[in-house]
């Protein structure tokens, strides 16, 4: 048996949705989410409400587009960043739809597409909601510093991006199919730094990449696009470079959705975008889009996350990280 | 279909361990767990780094009663309750087995049974190992107060229970089988009282429990013992009233593991213990080996959470609640 390596029979994604906020909106992608608001409050009154209220809205969206309802969904799977994944709760708190809470740091998304895909291969549940979702103004001052500081920021840092995802599954054909799956294991190469989580995570992709090679019979070039989720310029770079070392030629075809998300010149975001909600709304927005427009037909996602707190970077502990990866195909 | 509510093939739970504090050891359960810690710091230099340590000991017990090593397990789905659940990541941190981390409060033990039997009865893998645990120390201070205060408490809060959980499941049959589940919808009654849980959670619990025997044909008196996770004296006298209501007659059998871990008169515990080390160490420990002694043949569990953050309740906002349940069984 082949130890975290999953492939699937009949499981599609139906379809996404992506509400994003202004900075991403304004990025070279913002034309490829399906919302996006101005306001950072989302009309609410904290930062954590307004996490909660992109959430609904953009599950709202995902609904509306398959003309369903809540009483129609069978399971939500998903979380957040924000401490004990608030954002999520709250969110769909009134929906009455079973719910299993994950945490998976800025892998949820990807996380969320693999739980969804073996309840519905199990033939236990007809259909699953994964969902992720991040806020730069809520993980800001949860993360590091309050913003009103103004606090200069290191060139390795990311920009956690504001953007939810929502994504359903189930056994009805559609263009996309989960086709394979690996699920990651804990990586630590001892990185301490919390301002360059590209470093720490580049580890994690770099083994889940490794250990979806060896596990199946294909090859980078078999892939139209490789993905990984936030690793961001720095990270995406020593990604790179240990794949070299290890000899798996990832081809030209390999980016990342932290790099893809903001325009480097312009928007000030120094290593690129991180956070739950960068990886799902390039998937689900982006990438889900290139599936319908034909331009791919098969692509490796490799969602990244650090499982680190800030009481474990007070504690001068290392950044432990992970992995989950999802091959999806428009190939029967 | 019934919305949320499973029957399970051949998944059964062939081992189990418990490792507890002090408090917990002298407590009425204290020689149903398997091993126990006097010093609240486990050796380390942190509570954070104690309550890794504990579920790394821990761990390793269930791997030597089954003669297992880290390399035989195939995946480990848990969680905790320190934010971004890093006890747990930092504990199994060089195990090499893939790992998807929840966040479910302190349902996570039961949430990781559920998910655990989803993944063995899909047969995409072979064995699963579902991990919950919760630290006083750490707690109270990431929740409530530093200890160093000594502040004192409402008559209705709960104490944290110091304690890990570990569960091996897989498709070898053994006395345990995990035969149904129910996974729990969010519900919110409006309790806005960060110090009575109890009440917060005994609504998801009711609404657990009376989804449960809609669908299932099975009703309380087919149960030697029915349990809730950590409603302690309150919570549990107020589900009690509540299942009254709903005219369902839960019988002489229902208990809680909160109310049954600490001696209420001897341990200043007030209403009872809770956090995810409570259902999980009282499972894995006491009902365990209730089963190994043919004292129960059919266990429902509802384990039940509160799905609050600090913050949460300094914005006053409510406290959504949730519960899962499993009906395991020595039975055929």
């Amino acid at each position: 048996m082949k130890i975290g390596y999953f492939e699937f029979n009949n499981v599609y994604i139906n379809a996404s949705s992506a509400t994003v906020g202004k900075k991403e909106y304004e990025g070279p992608l913002g034309h490829r989410f399906d919302a996006f608001e101005e306001d950072e409050y989302f009309g609410c009154n904290s930062f954590e409400e307004a996490e909660s209220e992109m959430i609904r809205r953009n599950l709202n969206l995902l609904l509306a587009k398959q003309n369903l309802s809540e009483s129609d969904i069978q399971l939500i799977i998903g979380g957040d960043l924000i401490n004990q994944c608030t954002a999520t709760s709250f969110a769909i708190n009134g929906t009455n739809i079973p719910y299993l809470g994950l945490y998976g740091a800025c892998t949820t998304a990807v996380e969320s597409i693999i739980c969804s895909s073996i309840f519905i291969d199990s033939r236990h549940i007809e259909n699953s909601i994964g969902l992720a979702s991040s806020h730069f103004c809520s993980a800001e001052r949860q993360y590091r510093f309050p913003l009103e500081y103004g606090s200069v920021r290191t060139p390795t840092s990311q920009n956690t991006v504001t953007a939810a995802s929502a994504f359903l599954l189930s056994k009805n054909f559609s263009k996309v199919k989960v086709k394979k799956a690996v699920i990651g294991r804990i990586v630590d190469k001892e990185v301490k730094d919390a301002n360059n989580m590209g470093a720490a995570m580049a580890c994690a992709a770099v083994d889940t990449i490794s250990r979806f090679f060896k596990n199946s019979t294909l090859k980078p070039k078999d892939f139209d696009l490789i993905s990984t989720g936030d690793l961001g310029y720095e990270g995406h770079a020593i990604a790179r470079e240990m794949l070299n070392l290890e000899k798996i030629d990832i081809g030209t075809n390999f980016t990342d959705c932290g790099i893809l998300i903001y325009d480097k010149e312009k928007q000030d975001t120094h290593s690129g975008g991180s956070g739950c909600g960068c990886v799902g709304s390039v998937l689900a927005g982006h990438y889900m889009r290139l599936f319908e427009e034909n331009a791919i037909k098969n692509l490796l996602v490799i969602a990244t996350g650090a499982l680190l707190n800030p009481n474990s970077v007070f504690q001068k502990r290392s950044i432990p990280a992970i992995a989950h990866a999802i091959h999806l195909t428009s190939e029967e």
